[in-house]
């Protein structure tokens, strides 16, 4: 069993009010300590795979991403597969 | 300019509606073809921080982890700095 993990985030050029919203709660919240210039926000899938991650799994998992997972109009993502 | 990522997942032993709707979807979508035992879904925040990340910027963005990005009665999180 592998794990392979899937991250979708905004593209930097695509306003993120989400991101936004944490950054500017942060002085609010007391975390004005540390000078956060910017927070985005994405999704994380972790995707629990049956059997070896080989090369043709991973297209799989890519063309998965890339049509189901994120919109690639307005999301970037990226496949890493994670040490078991 | 450091990036530091916060990925916030759901506990293991708290059911996930997103990444089973995922998980489900996937034969309807033509991805039969690997056996993906579990999706599950969580949330990516990429924090830019100014300045050098030491300890002390650390634990600060470890407490704002747990008190303000993470709800850790269902949520479990990581704090990891990026090479940049």
């Amino acid at each position: 069993m592998a794990r392979v993990v899937v991250d979708v985030m905004l593209k930097p050029e695509i306003l993120d009010p989400q991101g936004q919203a944490v950054q500017r709660a942060l002085p609010r919240l007391g975390f004005d300590g540390i000078a956060i210039a910017e927070v985005r926000q994405g999704k994380r899938f972790e995707l629990e795979v049956d059997g070896p991650v080989d090369d043709a799994a991973l297209t799989r998992i890519q063309e998965l991403a890339d049509t189901f997972l994120a919109n690639t109009v307005i999301e970037d993502f990226t496949v890493k597969v994670e040490p078991s």
